[in-house]
């Protein structure tokens, strides 16, 4: 049988190796006579493997010390409620720019609890680019500014980001490790593991300590960064199967040299993607060109029915996850650091075969 | 080499055939062509699994259809959170019993927003025992009733639960699926999952549906039971990994007979461990005996000294996680579905000479 390549857009493919390390060491993690699901929280062996996690974290994207790097729970969507609660005051608005899906599912949440100003809008153009850094209309006393670095359903991502007075915050779900950024541009990142980090359950928040310090007596103390940042992630149990997981990921990214050369990879992948794309008429990308993202392509066919044909001819080819999003419709790859390009250059031979008997 | 069993109070041991099983399908699951971690959480497989794991909780528990089950991320400790925001209408109170560390954290966390009547509290007396029923003093108007079924660092349970006016809320993190319960006694039942139903970073939370009609619209959208409910545990990625997990530790458990079994098989092991601390007074239980709970046995003995050099001699003899929890020091064995008797007559037999050369 022909391998299966998964283009889901998360929870996605993993690196082969990692799947094969935790696999091999699932009955028995060396010489600790037991599973790391059956470990207490609390065990020096646990806690040399969520230290190393973070240190892994810490060296490929070049963390600062006055920077806290946290592993928790309810993914990006707690997040969303988490940093209002955190980082804005009593009274305070906060920026947010809505770029698509994602970004406007932080802005309702937030909305939830206090004041939003929408410092950009792309809904009225049904969100198929970024906006340019001049259009940006922020307020002055503005508790902090939120971003979404790459809008996983619509495809769009910012390849600039905006210089902030206030702090910048950033949910990178599906981008982070996937590009070099300079994190003393940000005041808080957050990103749901499931995309390039590891398995579901779990977000890994990286925070400017000092503003950790902000929050008010009447948030609920585990919805504090506070408290997590005190107990070093072990205030309580922590989703500890999924923290070994981010370990081995990050330990995977460092062999194959850092962040930098899997960029370039994965710019090759999507460029090669984007290639066929803007070859024919026979498929259509709605995203603005400056605005494409490296890690989710979305595209469409002339019509809805040769779409589904073209996911169901895909998944017999072993190739599986190109459904788009329901809410944007067409085909939808996501390439994130797993997927080799020898996957991408099976899906592009795929679809030119198919624009030669469907075109 | 011996054995080693693991007596730790959670993340716990888990079936030794759960996580062969976990083993061989790491890499690829039935037939998908891949890992359980890499599915998308909507695709028809993931669905599967996660309507398997409720099937199995709902046929294990006697769950009625008017109860929800919910998958959620953030264990016990998130619940003690969510259950005021969710249930505790603006200016009304709650009642909570306070038997020990986790009754005293859920009450910390409900004082945040909101009033709080303590029905009864075992502080005075060093959390040795569960009230009596007749103890206990409600408030007429209260919006539920909060007890935690079992105190896993004290060593104490409830034996039968309380009758009352206003919504039973239980935490039943260290006891769920030990015992048979009448779920209908109940309003609210969590528990975190990393005792008795699988690894950390997931909450089951069985809930009746018309109390999630409760909740107003300031609290978060995330963190309100009728969003969950509403997508069926799915408004976010859940821990897809832990979903599995649970699903295959449930299908242990119904491959065993049931609860009614396993029940018998707990109270066995607790009472085979008991008889030796109620022996001599080498070992000393400071629970009273009504009170003492099944899945963890607490005791000192003479001095510190020994506790810690019964410690260190055990694990040399293969037993790991006996040390007492630092708040309250001693011996602590935890006896959860998946510690098998071989392991508590180790442990007793361990015990008996210990005794021997050092009474």
């Amino acid at each position: 049988m022909a391998p299966i390549y998964s283009f889901s857009a998360g929870p996605a493919a993993m690196p082969p190796s990692v799947l094969k390390q935790a696999q091999s060491e699932l009955l028995e993690m060396a010489g600790s006579g037991m599973s790391v699901m059956e470990m207490s929280h609390r065990s020096r062996e646990f806690k040399s493997i969520i230290e190393g996690a973070e240190w892994s974290i810490r060296s490929l994207m070049g963390i600062p010390e006055e920077y806290a790097v946290l592993f928790l729970q309810g993914g990006a969507s707690l997040q969303f409620a988490m940093i209002p609660m955190n980082l804005r005051r009593q009274g305070k608005s906060a920026d947010y720019v809505d770029t698509g899906t994602w970004g406007s599912k932080a802005i309702k949440e937030a909305r939830v609890s206090g004041r939003v100003n929408i410092a950009w809008s792309g809904k009225p153009d049904k969100y198929r680019r970024i906006p340019r850094l001049s259009e940006l209309s922020f307020e002055p006393d503005a508790e902090y500014v939120h971003i979404c670095s790459n809008e996983t359903i619509e495809g769009i991502c910012w390849s600039q980001f905006p210089r902030t007075d206030a702090p910048l915050v950033a949910d990178m779900s599906s981008d982070i490790l996937s590009r070099t950024i300079d994190v003393r541009r940000f005041a808080v990142i957050y990103a749901g593991a499931q995309k390039n980090l590891g398995p579901s359950g779990l977000a890994v928040v990286i925070i400017r300590r000092d503003l950790a310090e902000r929050v008010t007596e009447n948030v609920p103390v585990f919805l504090r960064y506070s408290t997590h940042i005190a107990d070093a992630s072990l205030y309580n149990t922590p989703n500890t199967w999924a923290v070994y997981m981010v370990k081995l990921t990050c330990d995977w990214v460092r062999s194959m040299g850092g962040v930098e050369p899997i960029q370039k990879i994965n710019e090759e992948k999507a460029a090669r993607l984007y290639r066929v794309i803007d070859s024919s008429d026979f498929w259509h990308s709605a995203v603005e060109k400056e605005s494409r993202s490296t890690m989710n392509v979305v595209w469409h066919l002339p019509n809805e029915l040769l779409e589904e044909q073209f996911v169901s001819e895909a998944m017999k080819a072993g190739m599986v996850g190109l459904k788009g999003h329901r809410s944007v419709g067409g085909i939808r790859a996501s390439l994130y650091n797993a997927i080799p390009l020898e996957a991408v250059d099976t899906l592009v031979a795929f679809m030119k075969e198919f624009e030669r008997r469907n075109g």
